[in-house]
């Protein structure tokens, strides 16, 4: 799994800072999360190719998370497109970009297919053999989810010295690697716990962006290899993040240790803040591992 | 006046592209002309003060043109812009507007005043005492205006030598200037002509995008002194100018060497060629006073 990080910065895009985007590499998908004004820009400077991506997760409709989708789409199309592209996001999404796209004439070549949400529970909402997609509702002052990517349980690995010692022919590979039993010629039976090792375990990414403290969300993503949180606010302005229901580094911090992650990634600063390193510095008085989004950067998980 | 070419490339933005938007400069306001996506940082890039644009001129609802607008209303609410802010463009923007408005439950703490556009006809859509603007319906594949931009003929100057010859005392300017004739207190008259000089001409600029090849314009353009015109496309794709209604630079000379202008300069430029100078090449064969746009170009009318 691999995180590119289009931008993290809140409310408005600026010469050098871009509001929230991200792309996850998972498996053999390119999902797209959130696409504030400037993404397909991002996406370009970050040269990752527009037409793998097949998954747009949009977290709430303020235009620092969603007003560049209505440009991706077109462009998309404009780059002749023929794939699905399959949008997840609030109720109301789809009224939005339907107009836009009415009132410009505009229809795209390719399916254009909407998941809207408005479930106030988590709910898985993409799942295919290897990935599955939940939503994590956040407190903020619309609607808005966070997401859990998980990667799902692979094949168990092929114990090679077992099988050759067993002298297993080859036919039975792809039954061991299932996890079966294997029965000889002879009769005789070899548990599969013999002959094959334990797969990697499935990483886990979940994205928890904009939110107020919430302790709700601690057993949705307890134990996730990489937590991505927002941090809006330093301590310092802790009474503007509880009015606008943002999280400090503080906060987050506080999440990441109860819910036992094992790393912490801040982002989605506000632009009042001269230098993001202060997020590091009170966060790391929290928990230890922790390091700062920006814009460009790159997280292999 | 003065106008800032901040994008003005057709279809998408790109790494070190931007989709259309200008300001004008003209007495004592600052114009925006078309908003794509990116416009925000533009205007930062450009050091324009975001206050000082009270009116928006929108000529369609492509989104080259458009997508930049929700995000530069949400960017004056967070700057805590209290100033009313006027749209002009074509009808639907206010239901759009609005919807993204409503769906984010970020409703501005500004009046947002919308003109919407629907005649088919040149129409005067602002006036002051010293501008006046004006609808250049344009020929493109949806409902689109072009706009022009004008200055009122200014006070006459007041002739120096005349008065000081004449004697006539400092309460009377203000009445040469506004052009009356003076009654001295001998009762003799002197005609406004022999104290006052004819003011500087006023001047117009005409924006013209998007359009397909269109005579029309002629007479609403005549004589201005500066025509920005599209020029989507070369002629080797003319056939494509003609399908997507867009121009090509000898289409764009065309028009202005029949209507006269003084300047033209080309823009909207697809992004399909490598280089913008053969626009140049090919318009200047047809029209000799011309120039390219490119993002963060300032031209002086």
């Amino acid at each position: 799994m691999k995180l590119h990080i289009l931008g993290c910065y809140a409310a408005t895009p600026r010469t050098l800072t871009n509001p929230t985007s991200q792309v996850l590499e998972i498996e053999n998908h390119l999902f797209l999360i959130d696409c504030g004004e400037g993404t397909q820009v991002q996406l370009r400077k970050n040269k990752i190719k527009f037409s793998r991506i097949e998954r747009i997760f949009i977290s709430h409709l303020h235009g620092d998370h969603f007003f560049g989708l209505p440009g991706l789409i077109s462009t998309f199309r404009l780059l002749g497109r023929e794939k699905d592209l399959h949008i997840y996001g609030p109720k109301g999404i789809q009224e939005a970009i339907t107009l836009l796209l009415k009132l410009g004439n505009s229809w795209t070549n390719y399916k254009l297919i909407f998941h809207e949400l408005s479930s106030s529970k988590s709910e898985v909402i993409f799942e295919d053999t290897k990935v599955k997609v939940k939503t994590i509702p956040m407190d903020h002052r619309i609607y808005t989810n966070g997401f859990l990517f998980s990667e799902l349980p692979g094949e168990r690995k092929l114990n090679v010295l077992a099988t050759s010692k067993h002298k297993i022919d080859k036919a039975y590979f792809r039954s061991i690697k299932q996890g079966k039993d294997i029965k000889l010629d002879d009769g005789s039976v070899i548990a599969n716990s013999q002959l094959s090792l334990d797969p990697p375990p499935p990483k886990h990414y979940a994205y928890c962006s904009d939110t107020g403290f919430n302790r709700d969300v601690i057993p949705l993503i307890k134990e996730v290899d990489l937590l991505y949180h927002e941090s809006t606010f330093l301590e310092s302005e802790a009474h503007l993040a509880k009015k606008t229901k943002h999280s400090t580094a503080t906060d987050a911090a506080t999440i990441a240790k109860e819910a036992k992650v094992f790393r912490l990634i801040l982002g989605h600063f506000s632009t009042r803040y001269k230098s993001i390193q202060p997020f590091k510095e009170e966060a790391i008085k929290v928990f230890n591992n922790v390091d700062l989004a920006d814009d460009g950067k790159i997280f292999e998980i």
